[in-house]
């Protein structure tokens, strides 16, 4: 008979935090890659500024000194809540009496699911990896283009979604391409070079406070990316997307707008909001079963303002160690306290020096926000030897401009797949 | 009309090398991928050591600096020597005056090109990065299977060809398994894991001196590698290899055995030897084009014992700097003294502190040949950047044996392709 055990779905912030609470008994970490991945900087591995050996770490090396998690890497089929079994795609199932559901999510398509692979987003490594393949072979065809031709002919990039994956990878993409590009390509002029972010909404960096949303706009501005607001993406086709009735050719569109929760989600058979994510009770379990938890983007969870959390690193970090101490403690349900999330503030990167910073009362832009951003990235990051090199990636970077991490491993084939 | 300028085909050692040498003139230097790779170290990506970035620079920047050089990313075709055109896939022909052919070389398949997918070489970063990626989901997968079964179902490598590439990998396989990998996979025992070398020859390290290949064999010995002389492959199949009659399990097997020159060099339609190669002039041009140059893994040379010179970095800088100053002095056919390779030594590392050298008349084993090896590789990394992080990688790894490269971006899906 196997042994009673806690199984976790999902290495992220959420996943990740909760196993590192747990000592006491059995665990089994359950990821589909076998990596922790430090999310919020992925889209500096995807504009070639970080390695992807920089913001990942093995969930082996991660709980090798932590001998109760073991580690299975494995796709989640199915949640069986009546067998109390997980259902894997490549190995026998798994038995729990304790589950936490932490999987993570995808972008949200708005239900056009068929955009995806013309415009494909940024959740994990694969999709960085990919992305800065494909944004490298442009810079290079486009060379190729002027060389030949001589003609006029611009690159444009179009990143949909204003929060801060779309300001931060706007920002990057722009200073990889004005100034660290720039002088590689000897035929490319600047103005080939055209970045286009789109915003449904009134405003970038919604969750700001207005007047930082300006500050961040007029920043980009300056960089020479141009930002449409209160614009809708209504198609995306293979060379180019239509924006409120406008096409706009493009080869090299990035979705970062939208989250829609993962489907394992709808297995468990729970009231889900629009987005996928499980309507959870104050705390974290899904409704009628005080053992199993959902929690970071899995999780819709009302804050103090009436509005659910949003999909965060810290929340879902804040969450795993609620749930994490929950179970230490075997609390029986009637006597758990809600989770509160203490917001510590926002944090968004423009370009080099300069970034938006909101931390309570605190409204920061600029350097100073900037180095605030450095500061708590680098103390978030986890492996010791990671941040070294990180900081020192980044400083050798902000001197030279010279990204070490511009490779492009494949061939130029016709496109595969 | 375009300038007449001097055309170099390939970024490799000898490509770069040369094009170092050239101010006086404009060069075009012609690569498939966007970066000039470190080969030596190829092996340590492959085994999860040290991440892509280590061990490669994009070309661009090489090239930074020196701006007469122009860098095209592009397959060349075909060489039309009476056009005076290299044929580009993606490109106009470019024209030349002068031309070096350094292409390199994938690995020969003894006339079984069909093995090549199920036993692929490692010759470029791709090859690499997805040789880590089998072997890490080799891992996983019979870490699962011990979990799931119990059973005694041994985890095979087989590596053929004893030269440097394959005793390298073999010893790196067999630290890799049976050090860093054996804490993280609990199930895993390490009895589970088997490392065959297999060499056609009488003995592994041809290069070297008898005595220094018997040193090596007893090294992989000590490791858990097995090691099988005068074993020749008689058929690779998709579950095994068939070594002299035997059929040897295995799903992981990667081919370090001969080489066969680019088959571009075909279109020159100039003598070659049985690999491919250019029988080139002792002033390393082509036969009746005393302004085309064959390089490297390019060119059939004759070194000083009559002997054709070995496919290996320092022969690659010596003919490209040669070349390179053929050039840079315009010198006459007539005028030409012949290339004369000299022999700095040899070195292949084991594992850590377990290498062999041999240079002139010493010959080193043990440590303080791995020190030399260290020191030499170091050295020769162009990069200031890389050197001081590869010799922290290794700084690292070797006092933690914790390969921070080990990423898997891929989730684990049916096989692709």
């Amino acid at each position: 008979m196997p042994r009673k055990q806690i199984v976790i779905i999902g290495g992220g912030f959420g996943g990740l935090t909760a196993a590192r609470r747990i000592h006491h008994a059995d665990v089994v970490l359950i990821d589909r890659t076998n990596h922790h991945l430090f999310q919020p900087l992925l889209y500096q591995v995807a504009t070639a500024a970080l390695s992807p050996s920089d913001i990942a770490w093995p969930l082996r090396t991660v709980f090798r000194p932590q001998r109760n998690v073991r580690v299975v890497m494995d796709e989640v089929l199915s949640i069986d809540r009546v067998a109390r079994l997980i259902r894997l795609r490549d190995s026998a199932p798994i038995p729990f009496e304790i589950l936490i559901v932490a999987p993570g999510a995808r972008h949200g398509y708005f239900g056009h699911d068929e955009w995806e692979p013309l415009a494909p987003g940024l959740k994990t490594m694969t999709d960085a990896v990919r992305l800065r393949e494909k944004m490298l072979l442009a810079f290079e065809e486009a060379e190729r283009r002027r060389a030949a031709t001589g003609t006029q002919d611009p690159l444009t990039f179009v990143i949909v979604g204003g929060g801060p994956t779309g300001v931060e990878l706007a920002g990057a993409l722009a200073e990889i391409g004005r100034k660290a590009m720039g002088p590689d390509f000897p035929h490319l002029q600047l103005d080939d070079l055209s970045i286009l972010l789109v915003e449904g909404g009134p405003r970038i960096l919604p969750g700001f406070s207005p007047h930082l949303s300006t500050k961040a706009a007029a920043a980009l501005a300056r960089m020479g990316v141009t930002v449409r607001l209160n614009s809708q993406v209504s198609a995306v086709l293979v060379d180019g997307v239509r924006i409120e009735g406008e096409l706009i050719p493009s080869g090299n569109i990035i979705w970062a707008a939208g989250n829609r929760a993962s489907p394992l989600l709808d297995t468990l058979s729970v009231p889900q909001d629009a987005s996928g994510r499980i309507k959870v009770q104050p705390d974290l379990t899904v409704p009628g079963d005080p053992w199993i938890f959902a929690i970071g983007d899995a999780a819709h969870c009302i804050g103090k303002d009436g509005n659910p959390l949003p999909g965060l690193a810290p929340v879902a970090m804040q969450q795993g160690r609620y749930v994490g101490d929950l179970i230490v403690n075997q609390r029986p349900p009637d006597q758990r306290r809600p989770f509160v999330y203490r917001d510590r503030g926002m944090l968004a990167t423009i370009g080099r020096a300069k970034a938006v910073a909101q931390l309570g009362p605190i409204r920061a832009s600029g350097l100073l926000a900037w180095l605030l951003w450095c500061i708590v990235h680098i103390f978030f990051l986890i492996g010791f030897r990671n941040r070294v090199r990180v900081m020192s990636e980044w400083v050798w970077y902000y001197i030279t401009f010279k990204p070490g991490a511009r490779l492009l491993y494949e061939q130029p084939q016709p496109p595969r797949e």
